[in-house]
């Protein structure tokens, strides 16, 4: 069956190549593209038990680089996995910190894609879990099917292990990806990527990198009604800790001392408590750092428009159900609340951790206090200039004691609308039948701007069907058997990225 | 050697006895005073393995109230500590919380003191301790000598079972104490006795209590010089938790959610910290809370005085050292220091807890945060006004859904000077040749108001010589081989207690 041709795909394969000017080989070893894609799907079935496992053993080693846990274990097993869908010259590339992995799979083909992964999971607490979070037991989820429950699991192993589902398949269905694929992984990204720009610029690594048309990470966002978004870009960050200190402070104790004294004794927690006070408005949702808005672009006519068309595309109260919110800040509604999710910049505390922090209560006046805090960037803050605005205010405010220790962060990116990745993307997500959203930025951080930036300077993004949800929080899940035929299950979020790699491959 | 007859005591004796203005019956079972001293001083001492051995075993029992540990188990054991001490009628007061302990020693004498104890400790945390919390082993202290360390050393098992040492040591020389005891246990000081009162108005133990010329709680607080405090009165306290939360404020996630939500939706711990932010300066040191010193009863020049003088006989430069602080608040003179730790109401925060508080950082929007707060109280404030004044101030201020979940608490207390307890206890200082400086108010709270307060009303303090420090901190210990002939080691700490029932039964 496989040397059959389909006429009508030729005929698009022609189309395709016609609007691109010049006629694009097709990579995909004498067959047509729909036979291809039979082709593809059948193998995909046949190896759905395998594709599964992968995801499973996957979730069943967590790397966590906050808690240095399984790192070198996890940087192995993402080789070998590399290694098993056809990457070729497999390498773990050190790094100052966890390392990194890379590898070629050089498929004769005029374009290169690139594809990111990160091998590291998010921290858990197992007791939050209504399914153990790293055994990667099936569990239903009411309204959308059977799924894989665990750390990781849509963030981003999920995804990741269904991209390498798709090369498996083609190697089983003797069908050659139709592009070159430069894959590269971290380990570091759930604390901000302190070193992923030394994997990046390895001089082989870069190489490779800029021959890329593009490049994203496998993500499984679809919506209840299948739709998807498709990022041009997302949004900076850096996490860093604010700590408030007598050691650094000089007045207050040094250590935890009997609460009494503090009708003479200063408290670093109280100094904490003001210091976070002076950086957001008192709703807590503008950012009140001297210079903080003097880079930001406001969105473009376009990027508004194209918000204002997800909202009305997307479920706003399906949407609030699944995070448990009533109200949007100002009580905007959801089209506005988009736009703001996507234009504003934040600053967001993760944690607070002073004192006494077990049952009841146990009078002390603590030495120190600590805040972790996320601030989001915006086209066209930089993390440096960020940085560099909050310690001055803090300075300026008289806080100048209050240390601000940095662990990782990332500049935020855009890509233009008409660049081959998004392009093939949308052609990639039309031929699949599935709504895409152009969402102008991602109010989620990744190091994309590792790619964007110079000297890498490729477009970088996220692609994928299927569904999950849970990402940094509790019983996080990756959708294997959807009950929903508008979203994709394992096999169709395969097909979905041997779909993705036609599409580059023929895309104007 | 019990039966001569040392001529200037009874002298003195007799002085005491015509200062009052009447002949006080002597209770020492015909031995005059000085001879029952020595008397009771060799019994301390060929009683004092079995003395340490009962502040050891003590320590290695907690009970914790805030963790329900080992709460039935303390109380049963207070109450064998009692009978075998020489109670009689000792008895196991249920509460609505845990249970109280009250015991009776008739001694046929003319006053009856009354005497408290706790029986519960405050929470620990093994891994900051040099030596375990609860094993008691011994360790050197520099500059003080050899030491009980553990949980409850000095807070309060070491003074208290002392306090037991002197009524073994009087049984063994075959001298019947001077007054009649009431002993009134609780083990919920450390949560702020949310139902000690319960025991003290139980109508037997209302009625001993109320015989009482006073009551004081063992304490063991010699500073470097061997003096003391003789504290007149204390600060009251409330112990409680303001939540902000998602759930109850209706706006922000009513879990966690990924933090890049921020830009959409409203953060239930930005909500917190200005919560926070309105109840203090922002120097942290001045209650800002509408009307809180309505009530508050400023110095008298009489307390300032006494303050002064205090301080002059004080080690302030071993005092900050052993509290790890460099500055006073406003870097004030230590006097004026001690006169705001004496007058100044505080809100103090004893611990922060929200969103992700492990290692490194996790990109949540925390739907919780929770601050615990102490407040300090001096008269004429009262708790149950402070607690109303505190939930109109949040009401005001906009934070209505901000919970306040009170845990514990109480008034302060004021004691008369010309009062017996104050009496007889500067009388026992003095005999003893301890440096007794009055103190108008002990900064730190106990539950003194339940005595001084209706319907008991009796003079309710603290007393003791000895030394031991870290209550509530890691490295908590009771000096049991003094090396400083300043201050009081176990032997002379437990002379201690006996003269004060001497006193206290010879005082006009």
């Amino acid at each position: 069956m496989h040397s059959s041709i389909n006429r009508r795909s030729v005929l698009k394969a022609s189309l395709f190549a016609g609007l691109a000017g010049s006629v694009m080989p097709l990579s995909t070893s004498g067959f047509a593209q729909s036979d291809a894609r039979a082709a593809i799907r059948a193998a995909a079935l046949a190896n759905r038990e395998q594709d599964i496992r992968r995801i499973q053993d996957w979730i069943r080693l967590p790397s966590i680089a906050a808690e240095d846990l399984n790192m070198p274990e996890g940087a192995e097993y993402m080789a070998e996995l590399a290694r098993s869908a056809g990457f070729s010259d497999v390498e773990i590339v050190p790094t100052d910190g966890h390392p990194g992995v890379f590898g070629y799979m050089d498929n004769g083909a005029a374009r290169t894609l690139g594809i990111y992964f990160m091998y590291d999971v998010k921290q858990f607490d197992a007791s939050e879990w209504r399914s153990p979070p790293t055994t990667a037991d099936f569990v239903d989820v009411d309204g959308w099917g059977r799924a894989i429950m665990g750390r990781g699991a849509v963030n981003q192993k999920g995804p990741e292990a269904t991209f390498l589902a798709a090369l498996h398949a083609m190697k089983r269905a003797g069908v050659t990806p139709p592009v070159n694929i430069a894959l590269i992984c971290e380990g570091e990204e759930e604390i901000g990527s302190p070193n992923f720009k030394q994997v990046a610029t390895k001089p082989n690594v870069l190489s490779a990198l800029k021959k890329c048309e593009g490049i994203f990470i496998p993500a499984s966002w679809q919506g209840a009604n299948g739709e998807v978004s498709l990022n041009m870009g997302s949004k900076g960050i850096i996490e860093l800790e604010l700590v408030a200190s007598g050691e650094n402070w000089g007045r207050g104790p040094k250590g935890d001392i009997h609460s009494s004294l503090k009708a003479m004794v200063d408290s670093p927690v109280w100094r904490l408590v003001h210091a976070l006070n002076t950086l957001v408005t008192p709703d807590g949702n503008t950012v009140a750092i001297e210079g903080w808005f003097e880079n930001v672009r406001a969105l473009s006519e376009r990027e508004r428009e194209l918000i204002n068309t997800a909202a009305a595309a997307s479920d706003e109260a399906q949407r609030k159900t699944s995070l448990g919110v009533t109200h949007w800040i100002d009580d905007l509604p959801y089209n506005e609340a988009l736009q703001r999710l996507a234009q504003e910049p934040t600053v967001n505390i993760e944690g607070l951790v002073a004192g006494y922090t077990g049952p009841g209560g146990k009078t002390v006046l603590p030495g120190k206090a600590v805040a972790k805090l996320d601030l989001r960037l915006v086209p066209n803050q930089t993390r440096a200039e960020a940085e560099r605005k909050l310690r001055a205010h803090l300075d300026a405010e008289g806080f100048a004691d209050v240390e601000m220790n940095v662990s990782g962060g990332y500049d935020p990116t855009e890509i233009a609308e008409d660049s081959r990745l998004v392009q093939a993307q949308l052609a990639a997500y039309k031929a699949m039948g599935v709504t895409a959203n152009l969402n102008p930025r991602l109010a989620g951080s990744w190091p994309g701007a590792v790619f964007t930036a110079p000297p890498v300077s490729i477009p970088a993004g996220h692609f994928g069907i299927g569904h999950g949800t849970g990402a940094h929080a509790p019983n996080e899940y990756y959708l294997i058997d959807s009950t929903n035929p508008k979203v994709a299950g394992l096999t169709d979020a395969t097909m979905g990225y041997a779909e993705i790699l036609f599409q580059l491959a023929n895309v104007r």
